[in-house]
């Protein structure tokens, strides 16, 4: 299984007066950060402070697009079509791509953020269009995907570079969907189990759904979320626990084959 | 005096459900399109269309960066400091220039929007770091300046591309400034006059002031703006005119010296 | 049938720069005007004016509040909550009662607009919320719905004071609910046949439908849009022919009884 | 000297994910809650949730209106008409008198937001616009003005009901304004001195200013800044020292004179 993993967060996800989450904390641990763009969070000051903190660490730089739903965070479906989806995801990869030129790098990847990445996995042609944003934004530029799902399967057979993500932090359904949040064990907060979940998924390429059951998941990337209190300490025990194991945690573009 | 000019013009500026100005009217009589980047005006798709349309024009495109004020259309001042307008101007020309690559293109020149363009006449600072926010975009990069401004000399001092830009349907006061648009004068909205004061600039170095006095002005790229009723007439007429005084008309990028 | 009937129109959709609609042109010829509260369109400066146009006809008010969404004239579904539906509709009515309090008058009635009206016909629980809304605004504030609908039963259960609403300018299917605007034949552009369609409603209850079918309606307000061009010439056509038929045409206001 | 006095904090400024200040530790000290309006922060579930803690607590509210910049939480000038301002204050506050009117209750005051409380003492026809907005939206509205200043003056000339303010964490020059926030000094974070300025402004009608000099000031209410750390501390300390000392502290509605 997986010797080699990369490890991203949400980051950058604060707006004008106010903040969200610990970056600071947690971009030394991370080998990849998702940035939020401006439309469910993030603004032009967040952005460029953002980028440079993640390239003071050596961190990967994503861009993390939303909804146009500030006020929503991006948390809401809304019934966009595939051209729509595209044109935000490029406009707002565009946006954040410029900080980090200016900045002396390149982004690496691209993560669509809240719901946009679970309608991503409901609508095939709507996880046609972000294939085919992430595509014609640049043939290197990487996807990112839920591991095992309908979205990485349709972006992965359109020739996108896909890297299929886990999560650390969330519990598993027996088909691989992650169990809502909405129900009672969605959530894993303790950083041992969070670190266990991660090492599982990376030595093994198996995970524990919340039912018992073992199923298969082959993940390139192993997400943990940034806004839930306590957030750098299980990004700091998944790091060290997967370094222990022997697995060694890298940024995708240094390892990831091109398509 | 100039035998080569550019023609630029405000382009791309509706806005979800809302529409503005005569794109397709103008667009071929064009060589430089400056496009709404969302702030002012514009959104994703309305960009996308634009940049399309002016490519298929073999149009030169440009990013038209604004405040964020949608509601005043980037009209009103703000007090916004040196590294929030940097942060505006390149949050916006990242956006624009991604759309532009995926078509398969490059941008070839930024020119702040409205207020923003006349903040930059008035603060050193701001102009200073238009200039910066330009340059570090890339380069190459030409940024389009009030023609005998301040902030046209501060951006040459830094080492800027850049093009001065005249106004064919504007009266200019004695200092080269513009008539405020409260004032009666201030708008040429005939076409015949306002290509003799495009022909005037191009051929001769010179404008006649409201005041009928006549000053020198340099200018490399002419603008007529597009949101005046009849802005299709004024662009057509400017565009003939030029080219029947003998003036060559083309996009600043095939003509205009690097820094 | 019905021989009192009010006639409403969708106004002051204009926003910062941009305008849509022929406010002025269409004004004298209604008796409601529904105004946009600045969520999906309108700002504070077009929700003054377009009081103020109304007050000078005698037209009444209500409220258009949307979704908010802009960049999509809240016309793209999206999955919010009741509670956040609630709190919109007080949110965009509060706003424009403030316009026309000061302005010496008050509210009549609330309409939601674009995908929100839609949305209340499929979901019952949204449909009660907008009840609620409407009923916490004020009792004697009426509640536009769409006449035979479900979201028209649910608020009238609910002890809501609501006005059906017809379309005269939208083709009908066999089941009450409106054609499709993706569908051949679905508006009636037509302002002869705007015009017979109302004053079938109005005088017999009826409508035919797209299918050639009779079918039953019963309409306390006709509805003709007013962001189509050649809109005026529909409106007039409507009123003045209703008129000819012996209707009333008058503010709901003035007849429409209490719940 | 005083022996009433009215304690007010800003509340409500949290936007979407986004929170801000201690509103729920801070609302039982105070008599006045000034809640944000959905411009420079705030949104309308916000808004809803804030109203009910008010009332909870049986504290008066007023609306906080502020500039059309939630990326500047309204705290950057801008360059608007008498008129813009005017249009917004009656947005924002209308918006807000629907939820207090909806949970049962009606608006005691409204106090600008920000930079435009600043914009107001500058500019002699904003202060008067902002007076008129008030006085429009009902005559027994409270306006929060800055004592000893000309905002305040000139609102009570126009025959506002004014209800003059101290600041209990904010140095004073010896002409009466606030020190910048730039300079050292400008803010008063320990408990105590904020208490004791507090105390000396109620009792005696004078403050000490950072220099050191002792200026007369009237003032109806006194205001605690509720957006830095350790603002419940101030704000309890402030109201336990007032009581201590003798005043009365209630809402301006109890005592203020009807203008």
């Amino acid at each position: 299984m997986a010797r080699t993993i990369d490890l991203n967060c949400d980051m950058g996800e604060g707006y004008g007066r106010w903040t969200l989450g610990a970056d600071e904390a947690i971009m030394p641990f991370i080998t990849s950060a998702n940035i939020a763009c401006g439309y469910h969070g993030g603004d032009p000051h967040v952005m460029r402070k953002t980028v440079a903190l993640a390239l003071r660490h050596k961190v990967a730089i994503g861009a993390h697009p939303g909804l146009p739903d500030l006020m929503g965070f991006g948390r809401r479906a809304m019934d966009v079509t595939s051209l729509e989806i595209k044109d935000y995801i490029s406009y707002q990869t565009g946006a954040l791509r410029e900080f980090v030129r200016v900045a002396g790098s390149d982004l690496q990847h691209v993560k669509p953020h809240g719901i946009l990445y679970t309608m991503a996995e409901r609508d095939e042609a709507l996880a046609q269009a972000i294939g085919e944003a992430a595509m014609e934004s640049g043939r290197g530029l990487i996807l990112m995907t839920l591991a095992s799902g309908k979205y990485d399967a349709t972006c992965r057979k359109m020739g996108c570079r896909v890297a299929s993500e886990g999560f650390a932090d969330r519990a598993y359904n027996v088909d691989g969907t992650l169990v809502s949040r909405r129900l009672p064990g969605a959530l894993i907060t303790d950083p041992v189990g969070a670190a266990q979940q991660a090492v599982k998924m990376a030595t093994t390429g198996k995970v524990l759904t919340l039912d018992g059951v073992e199923i298969d998941i082959s993940v390139q990337t192993i997400c943990c979320h940034g806004d839930t209190p306590g957030a750098e300490k299980i990004v700091r025990a998944v790091r060290e626990a997967l370094e222990k194991a022997g697995v060694a945690v890298k940024s995708l573009r240094d390892w990831l084959p091109a398509q």
